[in-house]
């Protein structure tokens, strides 16, 4: 049965998370994610995160996890008398992840802890998940590794006359064989995502109710994203963005195929956004405000004459990438409204993407751990629009 | 550009939702589910549905749909606005999906919208979704044949030596070829998912934090569901409950496939499972407890001597089914606990399975819809164990 334990991984996690607490005096925390990222484990339960002293894990599920710290509980009802009997007080306010459990689970933690005063504990997790510690980076590297493998192989899997979602179905099979777990754990209800998109001529322009910064119909009106099930056509682009998850950490990676020569201005666009990604290398460092990064990229996209298509044509998003790790879509988020600033150990997946009227979407998405001495990509992989043979 | 329009179908579920409303003068709506139910497309915004009189359509984007009753907000703080230039008065009284919005969000909608007391919409929506319309019926039993035509192609997938996890990336290729969406659309945070799981052996045994009846410790422990990428052998069982969405709509359907031939035991438990559905098939009518259909199975399980291997060996749960139809866990519950009745439009998934330690699991899974002349089964598919040939 696993076991959990506080380990000095584990205890650097506790200790940024509780940097971010501010005045409150304890947290409870129950979200899967967050979970994860305390324990090492995912299971349903609560894990009380105090000020200081050690955390107190309560699962409720599956039985058999051992450990130090580990007290099982049936219920949330039952957390007052587990910390009584450890001779632990429960605070009258209390920091509980309002943005990640629902109003209803919420307001049942609020009533069986007797909490006065609540504080909202989700963005100080997400806010110490933002910066990664080095095992977490070494696992998104090892993300991006298998990633960058399997992305190998795509070119090899297109058969002549195969539509988008044909293409995209070898894809996931052979990301699976490289040991992608298959499915892409998000944070937020707007992420509804199989295991990537694979957009191809001007579905690379449908409007998305999503939070993908580009989204495509997708083959069904109950799930608008994605490949449609159209063929693919000579001279129009392919932009893969594949889901990497291989090991509780992702990496985010997209290139470009094509079948046959696409369009000079397509190819030109593919430059500037590998230029811009090649200039944000240059200019990341410690205490950039992360708002710079998308300034610079405006800034490329606007000098190409290229700024009607950067980030979307008919709806363009204000934003080149952002934070990833347990989840796809953590922080910081790079917005020009963002007021973080760039810090040793954020993980960021930078996607300067442009959308081209009858062509389809070109550019590069790269995931960056940002260190000391600058960014470290994770995703090496070749830049250019890679073509398939007929 | 999608339009939307009150069609008679979607009027029917508006009416069944309404029946539903009790006291509520006026939900707002913001679940993509809920969404998608009451317009057939998803998108992010709200839908005011009044106890009386035509619902009001709020998306925040895609731009770009259409039709009657829509009206475009960029934020939930304008809704009051477009209410009162609909001459709509904003109830002091109002239902919000408490179970499935973030408490972040629930909060921020009842000050945008004045809300003095809030009812919980959730039960309301996943009660009027509980009973499908014909249509929603002919969905589903279109899914169901989708979902057995992919399963048919299985046991030819087989290749000797392959894991667990491989056998299960080919069948997810093949539900992706057959027209899978690839996703699953389930209710709650513990449904964490890829498109379903192959369990083999003693790995139908692993608790499983999840709600769901047999977990498997997956492949990673962050994503402790389904197949570990362990070898399958001669004589153990490999439980196949892979995911069938093909229409915005889902059928649940599990059957047995084994590598060479399995023990008695199993084998009889298996056929009582299958004895289980029959008589089940036989019993419900309109109006019997569903805590009936829980209660003549364990009977039967009790009957047969495998009292200890039924839902789970080292963890049994007091379960034989759940309802399906948008998300993959839906009402009615089939426990000892429910108080719900038959209905005619209920679609239920019944799956009263065994786990033999050292062999696996064994037992079918269908979807059915409850018709006012009894069950009809929506996953015709032979129910005997599947022999692989090595």
């Amino acid at each position: 049965m696993p076991c959990i334990s506080i380990t000095p991984e584990l205890r650097l996690r506790y200790d940024k998370v509780r940097a971010r607490m501010g005045s409150a005096p304890a947290l409870v925390i129950s979200d899967l994610a967050n979970i994860y990222y305390l324990t090492g484990l995912v299971f349903r339960g609560y894990i009380y995160v105090p000020a200081e002293g050690d955390p107190v894990i309560m699962p409720i599920r599956p039985i058999g996890l051992e450990g130090e710290c580990v007290h099982y509980v049936r219920k949330p009802e039952q957390i007052p008398d587990v910390l009584a009997s450890l001779g632990l007080e429960l605070p009258l306010q209390m920091g509980l992840e309002l943005d990640d459990l629902s109003y209803s689970d919420v307001s049942r933690l609020q009533k069986a802890l007797g909490v006065v005063t609540t504080l909202n504990a989700s963005p100080m997790l997400k806010r110490a998940r933002m910066v990664k510690t080095p095992y977490e980076i070494e696992q998104i590297a090892e993300c991006g590794a298998a990633h960058c493998a399997a992305y190998a192989d795509f070119t090899a899997l297109y058969r002549d006359g195969m539509t988008d979602t044909e293409f995209q179905i070898e894809m996931e099979r052979v990301l699976r064989l490289h040991g992608g777990l298959g499915f892409t754990r998000t944070s937020g209800p707007l992420m509804e995502i199989n295991m990537g998109s694979v957009l191809t001529g001007d579905n690379a322009d449908a409007p998305t109710p999503y939070e993908f910064s580009l989204g495509g119909a997708g083959a069904d009106p109950s799930l608008p994203v994605g490949a449609t099930g159209t063929a693919i056509r000579r001279g129009a682009t392919i932009m893969v963005d594949m889901s990497g998850h291989f090991n509780g950490y992702q990496s985010d990676l997209s290139r470009v195929w094509a079948l046959g020569p696409v369009p000079d201005e397509a190819l030109r666009a593919h430059e500037v956004s590998v230029a811009i990604c090649r200039k944000i290398e240059e200019i990341a460092v410690e205490g950039l405000p992360v708002a710079e990064l998308y300034a610079a990229a405006l800034q490329m996209a606007v000098d190409a004459g290229l700024k009607d298509y950067f980030m979307g044509h008919t709806q363009q998003v204000p934003f080149i990438g952002h934070g990833v790790g347990i989840q796809l879509n953590e922080l910081p988020v790079l917005t020009p409204r963002s007021k973080d600033l760039l810090e040793p150990g954020m993980v960021i997946a930078l996607e300067p993407k442009f959308v081209i009227p009858g062509v389809g979407a070109v550019g590069i998405e790269n995931t960056y751990a940002v260190l000391p001495s600058g960014l470290r990509n994770l995703t090496p992989y070749p830049d250019a629009i890679q073509m398939l043979n007929a």
